[in-house]
């Protein structure tokens, strides 16, 4: 009964609600459901019933009844999958979601792999290839701004784009491959000014996305945010002031509480990730076995870096400490350049800093202690002198402690987040894009330089290649198989 | 636009799954729902649509799209609540599930309470008390016999017999009742006979589900086993030769993969539970210090007692051991007499022994270091002597694990356990019936005496109150606040 397609079952929700969904698509879906699915209404045969309506009975093995479902209907190719679909609406039991995903197995569907509806909805059109990847991004979304960049990248974003500079690029490439059949004539049906323009504007917008990387990154990743300073002038009381404020929110609904994210906070919608806080807790360590190399690398990790200081604190000190952050700052900015961009042992792309680089924020601690004078006296002589942020707070006190957010939203505000409307957040698609730019100035040399046709067919038949990669025009089971392993199962 | 029922709404999945499902039930369901639904199909109002049926669309916050979804809808009196009810099917992601249920509230839906959905399931008539209850069992089914306790219930099970013998004794009363009216005159309308027999019909149904508890207990929380014996016999090396045969069938279905229940495995559809394995696990603190007391406790507490011995151990002294452990096993079965089933501080009922009392197993160990001869002898000598269960195995080497396993499931299956087919399990239940029972005693005492027909009556309608609450059609708001607490929310 099994064709090319075999019918693929598995549980779409997760863990132990009081509902489950079990998913079953493939040409077999409705063969497979109507042999354990007994609809309280005897007259109806599934197999016949309209599709997108939802059939209430009983789920059996043999004669006992395993459980009261909903069963939802969907038929090829208007479902997510675009084969033959069955939600299986369920209680949430351990117990039922096993042994009804064993009698589907039963009867001949078999376990789906991750990822594995989805991979079907691509490979059925129902989506290009990196609307399927912002699926799986779609679904770890924590914050607004995450969501945002994988919402708009599902819905179409950029591959639209790129689908149709590159069907326009298709067309001229056609017609080059054309005149090396007329080689002998010396002719030329792709006009090289109009190839030209359309090459300047697919660089244009692969330059533009590529950009935009970093950006996406921070947006999926979180801005990675450094708290340093001297032992005991309060970092952990600071982070854990500043993560507190959030917990009370987040606990708001109950049905949506989760394991906490250790040291992440959404702040109006962005993602702020506390780096390397394991050693900010460590605060009774001595200055000497901590070395100034750890808040190096610190600095090295973050977006934007919190001195932390007291009021009473020598000034000159502080800014000793502000001088030396600043001598990093420089030190990996010159470093990070986009070429540089790369993957760390977890597959994740190093955290890039703000499009505006690395910020550096003074904070002022115990400021409840200071008399007034005092503090006054040490933020306006700081201003003056300084151009970078300072902020005068008490973490034990719970003062100023909202302001300081603002702060942090405000600097990544300020950089041009909120003003692209095309962000990538996906290493392929930065590696893919990375190449087709490459290929396509060698395009532009070659039009400058009069490249005969067949060598420039060769260039542009590459920047189709990379191109097509990230939509899935071009694609293999290799590269399926690297983005769908990472999905979970049932989607 | 609230009514006395305000419309509620709830995740009624859990966690970060592919989906999620977000229920919306009440009178304003689709009130609430088309202010953030936007169909694909531009024309389709869900007002008008029919029930059972799915569509697909966007989750809208002002021109912001949140989600693509599905939504299904269903229609009072016909939904699982009995009210209009819209269940959202959306992306798992945190970020999701919060802004919908946020847009939801927004116009004008509140958070549901735990076990709301069911509280008006029940109050609107769906279903009965208990089977409300068997809901929160079957969504926490474990088991294949707990599953079947669970769905026996929830499908009406025992409370339609209850109903059908309250609505008997409640025509009698009315006849009683009426006789009273008559005082002065001395008939009697209600026939003393046919009255007496339906007491006793009651009284043996009563006592027939109260005899169930023990069972039932055991079957929801698993049968109790205690792994006793002197340090280093190999305890843990047992207990995990047991466990671990289990968790590879367990992670063959990975979609259904969860946090393995430390220290309980389901064996043939029934739960055994080791008891008292942090215990076990410190063999090597000295027996003077563990004491015996902490092997009592365990003997007191479980169903069957594994004695684990090696092969080399003296004889008398392994003799020793069982003797001691009978002598207790006796000391228990005398206290445990029904009428002390009690609740443990955690609120459930202390594990009963089975129905044919605790089991004693002799297991000797480490079987594959003996030479046959002394094995033979040992086994052949003690089978002589004792009637309990002996088994030799070795833990290290997985000998006979599998048939120790067998031999513990049979103990269970000798016992009346597949011989019930109405079985309760919940304490609330336990205790109407227990109430019920003795004031049944009171009415056949009162019968047998030709009690006036005003005490006979009140005595009857005790056991009408205490049928009644078992069913749900006596009940109070703290009896509902208590019974719906324990219910995850969105079920």
């Amino acid at each position: 009964m099994l064709t090319d397609n075999p019918t693929i079952c598995a549980v779409a929700t997760s863990g132990l609600g009081a509902i489950a969904i079990i998913r079953v698509s493939g040409p077999d879906t409705f063969l497979v459901v109507r042999q354990i699915f007994y609809p309280a209404d005897v007259k109806l045969k599934i197999e016949s019933a309209q599709p997108y309506t939802i059939h209430y009975g009983t789920i059996r093995s043999g004669n006992l009844i395993i459980d009261e479902v909903l069963v939802s209907l969907f038929r090829a190719p208007h479902s997510y999958t675009g084969e033959d679909v069955i939600e299986i609406s369920c209680h949430g039991s351990p117990y039922i979601q096993k042994t009804i995903l064993e009698l589907l197995i039963n009867h001949g569907a078999i376990p789906a792999k991750p990822g594995e509806f989805t991979r079907r909805a691509f490979l059925n059109g129902k989506m290009d290839l990196s609307q399927a990847e912002a699926v799986a991004d779609l679904v770890a979304a924590e914050s607004e701004a995450s969501h945002a960049v994988a919402m708009q990248q599902m819905r179409g974003g950029f591959s639209e784009k790129i689908k149709e500079l590159r069907k326009r690029l298709l067309h001229f490439i056609s017609l080059i491959e054309l005149e090396l059949d007329f080689s002998e004539e010396d002719v030329e049906f792709a006009d090289r000014k109009q190839l030209s323009s359309l090459i300047d504007e697919i660089y244009a917008l692969v330059e533009n996305l590529r950009d935009s990387f970093q950006l996406g990154n921070i947006i999926k990743n979180g801005v990675p945010v450094a708290i340093v300073g001297r032992p005991n002038v309060g970092k952990s009381t600071l982070l854990n002031a500043i993560l507190n404020e959030d917990r009370a929110i987040v606990s708001d609904y109950e049905g949506t509480t989760r394991d906490a994210i250790e040291d992440t906070i959404s702040i109006g919608g962005v993602i702020f990730r506390f780096i390397d806080t394991a050693g900010i807790r460590e605060t009774a360590e001595p200055i000497e076995k901590l070395g100034i190399r750890r808040t190096y690398q610190k600095i090295g990790q973050a977006s934007i870096i919190l001195l932390l200081a007291e009021a009473e604190d020598d000034m000159e000190l502080v800014r000793g400490s502000m001088e030396v952050i600043r001598q990093q700052i420089t030190v990996c900015s010159r470093q990070s350049s986009f070429e540089k961009v790369s993957e760390d042992s977890a597959g994740k792309p190093r955290s890039p800093g703000l499009e505006t680089g690395k910020q550096l924020v003074l904070v002022i601690n115990k400021s409840d202690k200071a008399d007034k004078s005092t503090k006054e006296k040490l933020i306006n002589g700081l201003s003056l002198l300084e151009k970078e942020h300072v902020i005068a707070i008490s973490a034990k006190m719970n003062e100023n402690i909202h302001e300081l957010k603002n702060l942090l939203l405000n600097i990544v505000n300020a950089g041009s987040m909120k003003h692209r409307d095309i962000i990538i957040t996906n290493i392929r698609h930065f590696n893919a894009l990375k190449s087709a730019s490459e290929s396509l100035i060698r395009v532009r040399e070659g039009l400058g330089s009069s490249l005969p046709a067949d060598l420039l067919s060769q260039d542009i038949r590459e920047t189709l290649h990379y191109l097509g990669e990230i939509t899935g025009e071009v694609t293999t089971d290799e590269i399926l198989e690297n983005i769908f392993r990472n999905f979970c199962i049932g989607k």
